[in-house]
């Protein structure tokens, strides 16, 4: 499977079906969506099924009458809809499949079209481009219609999204198995693709004087820096705070991905000072005060939205939204979190101890100094001691092991974000949503996050990806297709000391 | 070139460039659009363009990285839109012409997967579909990313809208001639038919209280029955009149196709008594006196929107809104002008003069009160009188004549909308789109539109094109499918008494 | 003091200086109003203020020059809500006294005034009224013009709203003692009147989709039946419920009065069906099961508009809403709290023990029958037992003592509501309350409020006031003139066993 | 009568009963006011009259009860609405009277407490305070309780401010002879002015994207320089041109006054350059371009709020949203017509000429220069031609005459304008206005408005008032106070010029 750029936010939630994200803290979480509840569902019978799709898809016309093709009564569309939200997980695997096996591009015609193609090469251009344009046609799966009609009915983008999310589930575990799945998925993204085109989009700044509706979404969907209660989302919609959010025409009232910004005086190194401190909540802005904008948290909502591209785009504008507010502002760069370092390293430990040559991540003054200041049972290997105080943030309480393992974790978590690689992309995904958007990775921060979670997840490093705006193009061009990471000299000191240590 | 369903008052501007629909009586036309200014335009040199779309037309990414590729920095698209726009007419077509060509399909690629298409036939599934999916891929003009870019800055949409009236201009005389030019055409039109999907679109309902911009677009718009001025303007969007339209996310502001329906007592027979009768403007809407919504105009505005159905879909949304409005409304139907009568009646008078058998038209009856009506100098043939009548409307003047000819132009008229057919389609452009739509061809109103324009286009007959709602889809499908044409009672009897005088 | 209507949520907020409506459970409270924070107040110098107070009141102008004097520089206003709002109590209440004292109406002329309009009763009607206008003129006290004038300014409106709620805590505990500052609040509710009169209210319908801000207003605002969180506010806005309030436009975005409706099928007996129940939470309104509307909450959240008639008005506002959303309705009533009723019951209780007669209250029957419930040490007067169970609501936990309770509950919390009287009038506010805009006093309902809260203020009893549209005029008019209350047979029935009872 | 500030668009249409502005031009009028139409309205009996006021102006309450009376039933203030619509001019006239003195002031009463005041006299504060505050309730007419209801009903304070339009037409010409008309006068102004307090009132900018409402509102309330046509008005609310009015809460949708500004780059001397140039009808505003906001005409629209100052504190807080938005601009000033200077100089020759001493007016070398250049019939007397060259304008017609006649029509101009009183304050009502608000008498315009109006009304002259933003509170209290008019030394020069030749 290729790698698409995700937000982090997306892609853990992806991973299980129907999970929502949780909503902690002190507000219930209010259950938006119908869709969800059935009640007490049975399974359906093939022949069921294959009836309702013999129905429901109707042939393509032939090339000729394309045009002239009225479209299908909406009764259709939303019998469909109607039937697939019925259905139990299986069902909906089930014809899902069918529709992708038995409604896919008709092969035959296909390659009767081919033959005719290389038989017309030595034939006029006007034959050449009608025959491919024919071809064109025929490659049209039979389903793709389906799926336009139901996009011209009313909730017909959303119930598509939510296919698509369900699509998603069933690519991920068995990518290779179902061919035809996957072209399913592909028409999908690409039918989403048009219809989620930036043009369509609409910027929202969001206030506190914006609809109930539309802020108790952004305090569900916010997964990187779980909001707690009112006055917690009232800050971050506040004074020296921005909120962004692209909706859609077709989904109204559905903010589609969400950016939180700080304004600052300096590039932020540290979370709690922008998510927890409520000094300014009824304060005026101080225009001469802002002199940074710190993305803090991006997080797309719709699962199905996957791989087409909106966080890139988000930013994009919110920059430009900024820019016309604050013209003299030059500093733009996010403050993200470093999902998975901590299980990586975990990972990493356990795989060292294994294979006896772990020696190596730490100097010999290192290892010694953890193990003093671990106080382990005498004979426990040091990396044993090590991966328990990872596991159980220990480490955190001590001022003195915190000083100790400081350089250590900065310098492998700088290698974790830039020399782990999938695909010699980044494995860090929200590394690599940065880098693709053309940002630099700029600085690590040590104690940057102190919350339980942020100590769990990173060891409460976090990083700024820095946006210089007349590189950003470039860097992501040599990111894309070479695969080069721009980093600062403060990564890169870190990434070499690592090297030095680890004699990679 | 196949024949889209279009509405009458687009084609007619589509015919020439940069023609705005006049704007008669009392209020001044305002150019809205800066585009159409040009200070002093220069011709540009082919090297010139040749060198600017080889840096804007990106190659397409190839098939493994086309989801890796960031889009080009909008500078480019905004760069080709200006370059463009300040461009004179035949400078237009030359870059168009360029663009179509020099940046199409890959052909040979196409070629070879097509070989390696049919070498694959015996091999798996999953071998089959991803060929299948690349040859998809090479199939795509190499110009359609550049139309996608654009489509995502500000303004982008609009512009491709405008785009491709210009390329409509130039498919529209020489079809056979530049074949690239109609692939062009057709890869707009897909694309814009994803963006205008009706998912996308909002209904908006026209009031006094819309804004002026708006309402004075509505009005130069308005092709169909002229609107003079503010107090017409007011008494269209007033009680017992609704007016609505279609707008677009990425077009705000601007009205894609207006439908005006007037909520009348009886189906109306008569477009003065909607158009100029005034004596309802200040008054409330007396709900019992509500049974009948009468379509009386419908423009699409943009034409290069032309075979993107949106006429057909307001009509429906629209008769939902009334429904849910009116609960007990029973009767809608339009009462359309019959643009091109009295012209394809001229054609026939002359040519049946021209070859002498033109005494089939009428009975020997009719003839002769003709005859006896027109006082003619003695000697000229009775054609002749005739047609001069149609041509000056001088009948009009005269009941004696008038009565004599209203049998007479009612069952020409009637034959003309039902019986002359292009491609086996009914030949009237409005006709054709009623009928596309499901609707019933009704009832022909005599002295239905008494102005000046009405008698001039179609002798002041109108006629309803009737929607029986539970009937619509049947028989949009017997129209488009079987060229089957529904028409009332009246409308048959008209058809075979002329069939019966012209035994035909 | 004059008894003016007052609804009981805010009279009881009138009580503490700068005391908030404390919302309790999981929200937390935002403190919205920057006013109520003083950075290290001190006390303001006498002089000081004789000082303000000297330049910022102006000299009224003279009568002749009375339309012709320029407002004073905006400056000026400022200036004393600044200084107003930067002091503590007490010199808040020096200040207000200097100001009504100082600055009030000038005698001497309204003396000489007087005198001159006896001599002129003698001649002409135009001297006698211009007199007697020169008369009224008098009789403006100086400070009116400086509120005037804070009234133009930004906010101004709002800072009177609450500078009359410092003078009505002033009011309150010493009428007696200065007239001035009587005049000083009779002053600012004639002037806030005209500012709130009706005709500048603006009725908003509250939902989901309102903003944020004025929706966590309504939670913090709704004393009667607390909002816990964020699905409890979704709920109170939902299907079957409308949630209504009037704001005004020197006011945005701040609910004056808010009115929360419940629609049910008949007429509500008890509360936790309508604020804790969530089985209709996504569900649609089904208008057939919707025959009748609960008025179960309005809160006034200004204590400054005390006496200023808004509740009222809202509720005649709403029922016209309804009945045109609605036109089947016919039937309107509260379901509504008895504040006080339990402390006035132990009050009667301890009197009664005092003085040894409590025995008429209760039956010998009933009074045996507590005994025997109660389990009380022998000796125990049943007096005082019977008082205990009420301070402690241990009675809700025995089935027993609840039916033996219940109906001695009920007739004396009737006779409470219809007989305890203040100058005449009804002691209970909320009833005062909807007596007076002329509602029947038309069911108590045992069991009807099961929260701790309701149990603690009315032993669970609410009663239901009913409105029948067509008499509420005539039953204001004998409530407010002749002090008659209108009431159900039910509450009349209850009335008689409690007089028969205690033999008054 | 005192003379209160009023704008001259009001003034002279406050002269005839319900006439509108005319609206000429090219747009039709559109009546919006259904208020305005009769059928066959028929004069009621003095009886049918009398009934109706004894029914709806109910009784004061008494004093203790005043703040516990209910409303009076809406259906009361509409019927009275109702019946004083359908009256003729004649009858409104007599109603009006009738009420204004059948339901006034309770004299006797009034005596009576006039009397205990001076008894009290010996007493303490409270007691005198109380009797005043008796004696102030007193005063107040009967009918301001009706008036007071009114206001609370839909549309009430729209009828109360077109019934004040009526009453001050009856006040205009009869102004000693109904004192109690002038009572009701003054009391509905007083309401009026309560009601419209700035604090109240909403400031919009009318853009071309307002409501086409609003937009016919202010085309056709544009008094001062017709708007035309649509090309017109777009002109008016396009770039470099701003737009603003006030609105009410109570009246929707209906300007109460509107200013509008040009921006320009130096302050303008000339109309047709404001009002009649389209070039940038189109562009976009260069903010380098914008030094100057010009006040270019002032509209109150609502004859029934005379004297309740609006335009004032409009043109107040246009200059607070002009500096905000921008923060540089330093030049602020008027553009004003000067109505009545024409006639003014017409009635002055004509007096000259009867007292045969009109040679003053002009020196003897000018006299000279115009007998040369109108080249009169001999005999005819030097003012005789003057006036008549005035009358007709004729002399714009001659360049010679034009040059001859600048330096005289300048003088006498400025002459008009600084030194023609009435009560000691500017004859002219636009000086007047724009004095009282602290402008400056800046700079007096030759052909600076050519329009065959602005010849025929001031001889194409044109002055600006400017307002310099640190003086206008000393120039308003000087003015009004001192009757002071501050003025520029042009100004000025030409008054001595005048004061020279003309010997005062």
């Amino acid at each position: 499977m290729i790698s698409t750029p995700v937000i982090w936010a997306v892609r853990s939630s992806v991973r299980c079906w129907r999970q929502r994200a949780v909503f902690k803290g002190a507000l219930e979480v209010v259950s938006v969506s119908g869709r969800r509840r059935f009640s007490a569902p049975t399974r359906r019978g093939a022949s069921d099924m294959e009836e309702l799709l013999a129905r429901v898809v109707v042939p393509l016309p032939s090339y000729e009458t394309r045009d002239k093709s009225p479209p299908p009564p909406e009764s259709i569309s939303l019998e469909f809809m109607h039937y697939y939200r019925s259905l139990e997980k299986e069902d909906k695997i089930d014809i899902l499949t069918k529709l992708s096996q038995d409604y896919s591009v008709d092969h035959k015609a296909v390659s009767e079209l081919s033959v005719r193609l290389l038989d017309t090469q030595l034939r006029d251009m006007a034959t050449i481009l009608q025959v491919e344009d024919r071809l064109r046609y025929s490659l049209t799966p039979r389903y793709k219609q389906l799926l336009s009609h139901i996009s011209r009915v009313e909730g017909g983008v959303k119930f598509l999204v939510d296919l698509r999310a369900d699509v998603l589930e069933m690519v991920a575990p068995k990518a290779s198995e179902s061919p035809h799945i996957k072209e399913l998925n592909s028409t999908l993204k690409s039918l989403l693709s048009e219809w989620f085109s930036v043009g369509l989009l609409r910027l929202e700044r969001i206030t506190w004087q914006s609809p109930c509706e539309i802020l108790q979404k952004i305090s569900q969907y916010e997964a990187v820096h779980p909001i707690r209660n009112w006055t917690d989302l009232k800050r971050r919609v506040g004074p020296y705070r921005r909120c962004y959010a692209f909706t859609h025409a077709a989904m109204p009232g559905e903010p589609l991905v969400v950016l939180h910004v700080a304004l600052t005086e300096d590039i932020s190194d540290n979370i709690q000072s922008i998510v927890r401190e409520f000094a300014t909540l009824d304060s005026e802005e101080d225009v001469n005060k802002i002199n940074a904008a710190i993305f803090y948290s991006i997080s797309s909502t719709q699962a199905g939205l996957q791989g087409v591209e909106l966080g890139n785009y988000l930013i994009k504008r919110v920059v430009r939204e900024l820019q016309s507010e604050f013209p003299h502002m030059a500093q733009f760069s996010s403050l993200s979190p470093i999902p998975g370092f901590s299980s990586w390293l975990q990972g990493l430990l356990s795989q060292y101890r294994k294979e006896g040559w772990g020696s190596d991540l730490l100097s010999e003054q290192e290892w010694k100094e953890v193990e003093q200041a671990t106080d382990s049972a005498p004979g426990t290997p040091a990396v044993d001691s090590l991966r328990k105080l990872i596991v159980t943030s220990e480490w955190t309480r001590s001022e003195r092991l915190s000083s100790v393992l400081e350089p250590v974790l900065m310098r492998l978590c700088a290698w974790y974000l830039y020399g782990e690689k999938r695909r010699g992309y980044a494995l860090n995904p929200v590394a690599n949503f940065h880098l693709q958007n053309g940002a630099t990775m700029w600085r690590l921060n040590w104690r940057a996050d102190t919350s339980p979670r942020g100590v769990a997840n990173s060891c409460g490093i976090m990083v700024n990806y820095r946006y210089f705006l007349n590189e950003t193009s470039k860097n992501s061009t040599i990111y894309l297709q070479n695969k080069v990471i721009t980093a600062s000299e403060q990564v890169l000191g870190f990434v070499s000391q690592f090297q030095k240590n680890s004699k990679l």
